[in-house]
């Protein structure tokens, strides 16, 4: 099968099919999306070596239970061990023993085909096709932050950063009634959210201060310190980015006007799919462009252009997939 | 009147007794205690100079509401403006305006005179000697983390330092039920947090990881680091130190692992005075030692010493203060 392969550079390679281990099902896959994170683990984040990819919507095409055969599945991409107190509590997004597919120990879903433990499948409703359910993952993502935040609909929040997770995140708080501003440094994209109904700051412009809650979703050091100083005293900063390297800062800010920090990573797949089987909620205008496996090189230069948005990559012909155009 | 003066150096001079702004109240200084933000300050934390200090308990002298005569009192440190929405919400401590007693543009009240105004003011209770009620400031720091975090009995907290808040926060968690570890530098200050009925861990040994909560009150960049390996995933950090300096740190670990980090800063003077009203909550083993106000330099030197605990500083001979010795 082909993979796209991450061993200090990308590279498409031929691999053999993955053989499921016990209690997991070979899923073929349909169609993938690059995230910001596999762009940071090709610059070093995680020292992830191996077949790449997270985000991805597939087939069952092999299974010890025989009812999952032939479902058309999205996955979630922590595998706990199963049996520490983290993954007793259903908890295993934070099993310390986990691998994470495509990030840590696990090869990911830049392949024809992909395993995943049959706990971590969702089934997908027919009502949703492949280009929106390709979208499960981040879109649990962006929910995570209601799991972890009571977010106040009368709320001014301020999102940092105009990326795919970003208008994500705009518009699960859009559609309750939250008052949301975004700064970004993308004409194309802020278009994207103002459509959407948030406010766009304009590029280079100070969003001010004393927003309730700031969401740093920049994928970039700076977005940090425009966060602590755009949050009002005892307000929030949820920190979505995750980057290879470092941030200098001040503690002072954050014990002076008692911000509160929380770390946001992964989140509830079934809410994301209620969203997705919503067609009210667009994710079509989020897709950048879709390129065959065989391109994932080219796929991953545009993906870090950056006016790019979401760079899909599509493993089956593109007639078997559900309303998407290349 | 004698004042503590920070001019680039500590100098003990001169000053004319200062005159009470309208609703002000002019207080006859009667103990004061040295706190690490003072030590913070003399290495340019908050670009302060002026007189310093910020924990005192003293008499009122002066006051256009004459029921205030006499009585002794501690103060609040922070001096909102009155009309600001932070101020009619009662949270003046986060006014905008502000300034703060002794770090923010109003002197302070190492001298033998401070004025503070009347709203700043609460009573001490005849049962609270001075070297007790000059804790006041203090323990409501400490109870700060109680009024923004629900701090469940249950949990097991490591306290990250060993000076003198630290102590403090340990003795309120201990006084519900919470396991407290601590991890500190010196052999003197650890035993005081075992004679209390925390978990002492052994100089330079690994503390561990796990646990609920961590409060960073070690005054030092290097708890930072301590503080994040040893939280449990989507456990709590309580940031309590301010320190002149920046911290190098990666924003990778509190989105893993989805931390949640907590600035705290000054707190409820009431519920610290009914804490001290209360013989049961010592106080009196964390007085390292009493200086006379004239002896100023000598009382920070000891106080940066990395033994010594809190150092009070007296305007009034020793002789009238309640239950001190030198």
């Amino acid at each position: 099968m082909k993979a796209v392969i991450f061993d200090n550079r990308i590279q498409v390679m031929d691999r053999d099919i993955p053989v499921p281990a016990d209690g997991e099902a070979l899923i073929k896959v349909r169609v993938a999306g690059i995230c910001n994170t596999d762009v940071e683990i090709t610059r070093g984040y995680m020292d992830f070596r191996g077949i790449l990819g997270h985000e991805f919507v597939g087939e069952v095409v092999g299974c010890a239970r025989g009812d999952w055969i032939g479902r058309r599945v999205v996955g979630e991409i922590n595998l706990g061990c199963g049996s520490c107190g983290w993954c007793l509590r259903g908890m295993s997004r934070h099993c310390p023993n986990r691998t994470v597919l495509g990030i840590l120990g696990k090869d990911g879903a830049f392949a024809e085909y992909v395993t995943l433990p049959v706990g971590n499948l969702h089934a997908v409703p027919a009502s949703i096709p492949d280009r929106r359910a390709v979208f499960a993952e981040p879109m649990a993502a962006a929910l995570e932050v209601l799991q972890q935040v009571r977010v106040d609909p009368d709320w001014q929040v301020l999102i940092v950063g105009d990326g795919k997770l970003a208008i994500l995140i705009a518009r699960v708080f859009l559609r309750v009634g939250v008052h949301v501003s975004v700064i970004g440094r993308h004409l194309r994209k802020l278009d994207l959210f103002g459509k959407s109904g948030a406010a766009t700051i304009g590029i280079g412009e100070d969003p001010g201060a004393g927003f309730d809650m700031v969401v740093e979703a920049s994928g970039s050091p700076d977005g940090w310190k425009q966060a602590v100083a755009a949050v009002k005293p005892r307000g929030i900063v949820v920190l979505k980015s995750t980057y290879h390297g470092d941030v200098n800062w001040k503690s002072a800010p954050l014990v002076i006007n008692e911000i509160t920090v929380v770390g946001s990573r992964c989140g509830p797949f079934e809410p994301g799919l209620r969203l997705l089987a919503d067609s009210a909620f667009e994710t079509d205008d989020i897709i950048d462009s879709v390129f065959p496996i065989a391109q994932a090189e080219a796929a991953f230069e545009r993906s870090q252009h950056p006016d790019s948005l979401k760079v899909l990559l599509r493993m089956t012909p593109m007639d078997e997939l559900s309303g998407l155009s290349e």
